[in-house]
């Protein structure tokens, strides 16, 4: 299992406080030492930082963490290898640009046989560069998303199309995931998925795997509005929601703006 | 204008020592100040850095500099901005996947008139995310490459029909342009590229932009051959090759295997 750690915010706000909580589960309070990568949205503009290295030995995280990189979505993930060696082409998170606009997706879980999803190796738009069913799963959802197609009238429409594909994967193991357009971010849960939305008053939390407390009034604004989603919850002294299985959120700018249930068609 | 570098080595080799040339040149000794970026290959694993930052005062730029990321095939540049504003959609190098291959490219140059390559806004396979004539000069290019299709003989094939294409670029203004699909570093001149292939004997050489000397015997085994690729010369006291308007050169694991030179036909 890999943890997984999402941010959608209404202006652009640095992750260092919640990286460092899951810097420490990588490799060092957790088992998940098999690489590390972090992607970041200025606008339109996209850069991701990918590590194949332990995230807790690693020079390049510790830059990340202290480098006060202002996103209004970010993408994160910390890999204990189970499908592929460990690799840089096996690192989460992937990316792909589609519609002029770069997706980028991390994948928490395990499938079995998904080869079986039939993602063609030739003429298939969307081709995995390495051996993970995490980014084969990708390219087959890049190409059904691409068969939806730009033109939904909302994001829940688009989520609603969305879904059935989701739960397809889900079907094929476990499939806990984020995926962003650069606008919103997905947040599709099999076993563990919490978020938390902070908004005004801001107040204190102290983080669970580093002695650490922050003072989120002291880094925002009253007009600020951050959503985190994380594998577990990073905080011990906040109230975070549990997702349930099957179920897809949607965020846009820090506010849940749409929310499909398991049992909702 | 902007300033190139590329380097394809056969055996995994940092880049440091050019790097740090290049970077002297953003916003220092050059006027390349409106953003740089890297792109690595491990195996057939791409990561790119990137900053809308000038490179001298980046403080990503100086962990790159300082940090011996080893890799077959290097693509960087450093921005002066013409066609499109300060941002990091459109700070190069750009990459797209095609065939299961993370491609890389960046752009040295301008082009006019641009929009009439026609590449399609919808439909077409590869979208530019900002608003360089670059990237938009790069997307089309995928989707001749695509068309040329993976299945050429030799990368002089694959060279020989790449070719009309760099000239249709080269007619619209200044086209200097390394590429990489991860194994081959293709390299195409307009105006100024200059490149250095170093083996054994490896010797001394100065950098022209800082004071300093490198021992490239230190840094190597007998056996490694590197080549080195920039807009100019980054060393004062070596045989640097100039590349002819027109001329398109394939290099694949420091050699040089493929030369097309524009009368060639």
């Amino acid at each position: 299992m890999c943890e997984l750690l999402g941010m959608s915010a209404n202006v652009p706000t640095d992750i260092c406080v919640s990286f460092s909580g899951l810097l420490e589960r990588g490799g060092r309070t957790g088992p998940h030492k098999d690489g590390w990568g972090i992607g970041f949205y200025e606008d339109k503009g996209f850069r991701s930082f990918i590590d194949p290295q332990p995230c807790c030995d690693s020079e390049l995280a510790c830059l990340i963490k202290d480098y006060p990189i202002k996103s209004h979505i970010v993408i994160s993930h910390i890999r204990q290898a189970n499908s592929g060696g460990i690799s840089l082409q096996n690192t989460h998170p992937f990316s792909r640009e589609l519609w002029g606009r770069h997706w980028c997706y991390a994948h928490n879980g395990q499938l079995k046989d998904f080869n079986s999803l039939g993602l063609e190796e030739r003429g298939a738009r969307f081709t995995p560069v390495g051996e993970t069913d995490s980014e084969y799963a990708f390219c087959w959802l890049m190409e059904k998303i691409n068969q939806i197609g730009p033109e939904q009238a909302t994001s829940c429409d688009f989520a609603y199309q969305l879904r059935p594909y989701l739960d397809q994967l889900r079907a094929l193991g476990v499939f806990n995931m984020l995926l962003t357009d650069s606008t919103y971010l997905y947040a599709y849960c099999t076993t563990k998925l919490s978020w938390i939305t902070r908004r005004a008053p801001f107040g204190l939390a102290q983080l669970k795997d580093v002695e650490m407390q922050v003072d989120f009034s002291a880094e925002t604004t009253p007009n600020d509005v951050v959503t985190v989603i994380a594998t577990e919850p990073l905080t011990e002294d906040e109230e975070w929601n549990t997702m349930e299985e099957g179920e897809l959120l949607v965020f846009r700018q820090g506010e849940l703006v749409c929310k499909v249930s398991a049992n909702q068609d």
